[in-house]
């Protein structure tokens, strides 16, 4: 079946090995796991257009990869076919500091590129947490915690080159800053999840190092003090870096875990970027609104080593969740609301779990109104922990939100589409029609069948 | 032909009068003028739906419009049918401020928008300097002087309402600030010139209005020193809110229309927002930066009178150059490049305008790459300068930019697609058609046929 292609490419670009197959059966997060037939490793934006070519003709399903850090179920090759793994198309083909701009493969992870460009005063600001490729993060318009200062992965790329599940090259925006030119094609592919052509190069904006930073800790008797507190913040105007929110229980499970004994209150963490005069004006201002909101304390430092450590429970706080449950698996939530509804919010959604009697841990990028839950249970329990997952889900929709603040759709979130998206998605599937008239491309993803 | 639409909507809300038809028959700075049919003013988005519903069914085109500030033929009804005067609806639907969030009909202008937001301490911070209306700006995805440091209007669009070509209403979007959830339908009716659909209800995010703000002007020998000085402030990572350029053509130009004396150099005009420690160390630190790069002076203050006098030429450059070219006309050109070509770009256009003895005044977005000329010149010259434009937009996307930084393609730009998007024009095509099967969606425009 793939003998076609296997004169088009070199032996060790292709793969059959069942260790291999195994690899690129499932996601990070995702039980379900589907053997591909044969995973390819495209060197170049011609090896893409090669095997996309051929997969058009045979309508062989194509399902792409890099780091395989997705948590929604992306990346299992539900139809089987080729894995298409673009682990090796990870160079960085151009960097223009004079336009503040890179020019990477997809196969690149944030950190990778980052390191790269350490020394020019330049850096990409997206920080999803995991080992991220860039175009995994393009692919899911990922974020994290500092897109309440610096958006997300979406407001960076200036230009995409793209193979089309057809196998055409296609070139999307330009290297200027902003255009009114056309329709904006890139950022129907930014979030499309690999379901309407494979990415094979991204032409991304760079920021400047902020030349000081501070950072805060802020715990609060509740949750309504606390976002109440991060709402006012974000209407004052000041421009916040980082503003995350956890749980009691989550501080609770770091004490334990690091021997520390942070307050167990509901306990945002801030961060500034700017310049020393301007971070410390931004903190004293910060500081006296948390006061006035019934801040318990607020600590806070410009010193990196003492900023580490105010956000020490915030970093650790995932795998002190983990130590805290041994044994059980783990679902992360990952709803989005407009800001005053986030007191609703996640009250509601801990609520819900208490009733369900299962451990929960809240982790809010609150500035955006975009919080996780991290729920921990038994094998055997995951549809009911899905359940839960998308009652909650809905839940957000209600109050205007929506499904996936940053983790985007896979698998998993198929079912919420519908009352997500009412008649526009009958527009998707157009769309997605038009481009991918066999349904080749990541089928099964994205947009529920 | 209109008696059923005649049926469905009141009758001042129909006009087929001589002058009225005259008034919708062309843009503001474009020459060709076609007279619509009728022109129809929906109240709401119900009227919006039966107008659509009825010109689907009939194939009548339909040309939206409502401050009528477009320069680039956006508006002309080419042919004919309905001029769908959208001024009517020009409501504040909903002010959330707990959101930083508002939801407001098209026909609303952004003056008009900050006006009633004024004492809530938020603001929409987009400002093209036209009157121009919020669906206007959404459609042609407008920015303006401060563009530099808050983006595009497309930046701040969160949700829309739209009426389709065939007169379905959809919804796309949330008010959640982040979302990772289907195809990006948002992006893809912003800046689309109305030609998918007809846009009937925004969801605009706003932002807190800044502490403090200074200005400052700084003059230098010439557009080299001045565009490498732009490129160094934004390297540096300060959140400068405004970053425009001069020629001293304009400068001179003020000086004999105000009767003023500023030194009729190349000029950067600035301003910093944010608090005031923070806004006085970015002003001082940018003082330094431009004396390192020659600047021949740089004059500053926070006092709002102060630094309304300092940018006092910047605004008022297009009316001085409309009054030293009395009985001329005007085209202005639009191009956007990567920030380290400006001077390339900037040096070519002017030496262009000068080849061909045309009167020609710089101003430019420049901290965004982008940039204005606005060449004046007599009656029966225009095709000469708008073949001029087309050559300077020309060498622009030889230099990696785009043909329109913010004005969009409307009639004029129309050469110029081609040679910009390539292979990814025909994908705009697909998508145009798809959504209007007829072409009664504002046809003739941004997409060449």
């Amino acid at each position: 079946m793939f003998d076609h292609l296997r004169s088009l490419l070199r032996a060790d670009q292709l793969s059959t090995s069942a260790a291999v197959l195994r690899q690129h059966a499932r996601g990070e997060s995702y039980d379900q796991a589907v053997l591909p037939e044969i995973v390819i490793y495209p060197e170049s934006t011609a090896d893409v257009k090669r095997v996309m070519e051929f997969a058009y003709a045979q309508a062989i399903a194509v399902t792409p990869v890099a780091m395989n850090s997705s948590l929604e179920g992306h990346t299992v090759p539900l139809r089987g076919g080729i894995s298409l793994d673009m682990t090796r198309m990870n160079r960085l083909r151009e960097f223009c500091p004079e336009d503040l701009l890179v020019v990477v493969e997809p196969g690149i992870s944030y950190p990778q590129l980052n390191e790269q460009l350490k020394r020019s005063g330049l850096f990409f600001p997206i920080d999803p947490g995991a080992e991220a490729s860039i175009g995994g993060m393009v692919s899911t318009n990922a974020s994290g915690t500092a897109a309440v200062r610096y958006g997300v992965t979406a407001d960076y790329v200036l230009a995409l080159e793209l193979v089309t599940p057809k196998g055409e090259i296609i070139r999307t925006g330009s290297r200027a800053k902003k255009s009114s030119s056309g329709y904006n094609l890139t950022r129907l592919f930014c979030g499309a999840e690999g379901t309407l052509g494979v990415i094979t190069e991204i032409n991304l904006r760079l920021v400047g190092l902020p030349e000081a930073a501070s950072a805060a800790r802020v715990p609060f008797k509740d949750a309504e003090a606390a976002t109440t507190f991060v709402s006012n913040i974000i209407q004052s105007g000041i421009p916040v870096a980082r503003c995350e929110l956890i749980d009691p229980a989550s501080i609770a499970a770091v004490n334990k875990y690091l021997d520390t004994n942070y307050p167990e209150k509901m306990t945002v963490f801030l961060e500034f970027h700017g310049n020393p005069a301007g971070v410390e004006a931004d903190a004293a201002f910060v500081e006296d609104l948390a006061a006035a909101h019934g801040a318990l304390t607020f600590e806070a430092s410009t010193d990196p080593d003492e900023r580490e450590t105010l956000w020490q429970a915030r970093h650790k706080m995932f795998y002190a969740t983990v130590a805290a449950n041994p044994g059980k698996r783990n679902l992360v939530t990952d709803v989005a609301v407009p800001i005053s509804k986030l007191p609703r919010a996640v009250s509601h959604a801990l609520a819900r779990c208490q009733t369900e009697g299962l451990p929960a841990y809240l982790v809010g990028h609150v500035g955006d109104g975009n919080f996780h839950l991290a729920i921990f249970f038994d094998d055997g329990e995951l549809s009911r922990v899905e359940r839960l997952s998308h009652d909650l889900a809905g839940h957000a929709l209600t109050l205007g939100g929506t499904s996936t603040g940053e983790h985007g759709v896979g698998i998993r979130k198929l079912p919420l589409m519908t009352k997500e998206h009412g008649a526009a998605l009958n527009l998707m599937r157009d769309i997605k029609r038009l481009l991918d008239p066999k349904d080749i491309m990541n089928p099964g993803k994205k947009l529920p069948t």
